[in-house]
């Protein structure tokens, strides 16, 4: 009897993998290899999910995995039309993320709401200067996407006494956590009143670039925008026009079209602009919480029941019915999670 | 008949007074002037809450103010021997500050947890640095100071999954937002399991000080110092020495013993440490707020009602037990508020 083939396309140290001792072999894969590899295996767990080796090694000949694993919540770049059309079933890290990056954000409202990094510039010059800060309490925020991590963001907004407006691909009239959810279609109303936009959608042909121009025209001189989706999502010279013209009062980019962000982009120093390096989600054991969710998967795949987290491929993300995903089993993960329920569209990590 | 003399200390030009004309005159003192013009006050609001030009002034000749009023959580300037002992009744403007100030600590616990300081240096040299943070949810705090700064500083972290102990000068086994309130005498037990300390304490000679070299070295070398009490609160050498040292990872100080810092001060470049310059209540429209609820007292001094806010000059805060405080009037203010029980010992600003 054969053991199944896992091949994981490489990027960080793997964690946690020696519990499929016995039970399948591990092969290794990087840029150069999978091409090559691919072939030969059953699994492809893809852990560097910012690469473009699956997109370009998958066309090549012979047979190809039956599923694909990525550790992260946005499956933009598995959305390849040769893979769309395979019937390998793809399924990604929904849940991991959604805490963490939902606390990023709250911290990155109140960050521009008290002024800390004013302060912290002041302290490098020792001087003392006392300013007035905004009170969140009452202010409004537009968060764009529908998915786990969007709902979990407006839901710690809300905590903080904020109203949300979540914005979804299509507007739902009785949701059981925001009361509704708003259609895209709605934000030329909605921009205009938020002190808050949160971009929290997948990367799919209907919200690539959706953050443009028009977009920033529509917000207030006084609003900031937060980007924890895809750097596809933002038309970055719009977003740096509007915040060197004046007409946002600040932005925080965690996510950018091209990554690392080169050191030459003007994006370092744009005006109110916070940039950080594709980090929101990634807490203390992030790893090994990624590691733990593929292998419950695997258990299921190897039993032949079915998986979760199965991506829509044709929507670009996980949908709302699926089976239970069971809960991760670290001790961090079990510490810090809470009921909630997965809800339509996908993340964005 | 005689307009009661409504005497003010300024510091700040001082909004919506009049709404007292025709019934009070406004006389304005400074610290050069106090002494001269408090025989003439029916009524002294004391603006400048950070002046000990009423101490300096109160023993002086002929009579003193039936009422004085300070626009500050924090009464500790007035509790000198002669006010103390004085049939003069104090109040104080508990509850404007609560939830700017909630809003601030929750702000500085992540801006520690995401590191969002680290990014905006490392933003500075254009440099793509990814860093793991940490999840502030499951994470455990310690608020000294069951006022309603603490509590709503104990409720805000909760909101955002943190586990919250309360600490106030009794012990209280059925307190209704936190289940029990712990006694200062359980602060040994306590701090070494904390992540987070916030003081939001009023400043008493039971709590004056009490932040020193024991209490930061019963604190874990990963935990925070948040103070948004009083300067004296801290002894600030033993702080500055636990973060030279490394037993802790990091503090945060709105109020110093001598404010405005000094630019000579070793604190404005402590490791870890993040200094501002006491605004943590300070939203915009404070003032206004401040003045309101001036105002709403006024109406009840002027036509014989119970005052609200009046300070236990024996405690050094507004006990629990007080007639009903009306809601401030200010649009901010409503627009903000919620439906929140003050409870036992007052606040800090």
């Amino acid at each position: 009897m054969t053991e199944p083939r896992v091949l994981v396309l490489d990027a960080d140290p793997l964690p946690r993998l020696d519990r499929l001792a016995g039970r399948a072999s591990i092969l290794h894969a990087d840029e150069n290899t999978l091409a090559s590899r691919l072939p030969e295996a059953n699994v492809l767990l893809v852990w560097d999910f910012l690469s473009d080796a699956v997109r370009d090694a998958w066309p090549g000949p012979g047979p190809r995995p039956e599923w694909v694993h990525t550790a992260s919540a946005g499956v933009d770049r598995l959305l390849f039309p040769e893979l769309v059309s395979s019937p390998t079933v793809i399924t990604n890290a929904r849940g991991v993320f959604d805490r963490p990056i939902a606390e990023y954000v709250a911290g990155l409202v109140l960050v521009f709401a008290k002024d800390f990094l004013g302060s912290w510039e002041l302290q490098r010059q020792r001087r003392w200067q006392h300013r007035e800060t905004a009170k969140v309490h009452g202010s409004r925020a537009v968060v764009v996407g529908s998915g786990p991590i969007g709902r979990t963001v407006g839901r710690t907004l809300r905590a903080l006494g904020i109203e949300v407006a979540l914005v979804g691909r299509r507007a739902q009239e009785s949701d059981e956590d925001f009361g509704r959810v708003h259609a895209s279609e709605s934000l030329p109303e909605l921009l205009p009143r938020a002190d808050w936009v949160v971009c929290a959608a997948p990367l799919t042909d209907a919200t690539r670039g959706m953050f443009d121009r028009a977009v920033f025209d529509l917000m207030r001189p006084g609003a900031h925008f937060v980007n924890i989706g895809r750097g596809q999502h933002v038309v970055e010279e719009d977003l740096a026009a509007a915040l060197h013209e004046g007409r946002l009062a600040g932005a925080a980019l965690d996510v950018f079209a091209t990554e690392p962000l080169p050191a030459d982009s003007p994006l370092w120093d744009a005006p109110g602009l916070l940039v950080s390096p594709h980090m929101s989600g990634d807490t203390f054991g992030w790893r090994d919480d990624l590691a733990e969710q593929f292998l419950d998967n695997f258990d299921r795949w190897e039993s032949g029941r079915p998986l979760f987290n199965v991506v829509d491929k044709g929507l670009g993300y996980v949908p709302n019915v699926q089976p239970a995903e069971p809960a991760p089993r670290t001790q961090q993960t079990q510490q810090t999670q809470q009921t909630e329920q997965p809800n339509e569209e996908g993340g964005t990590r």
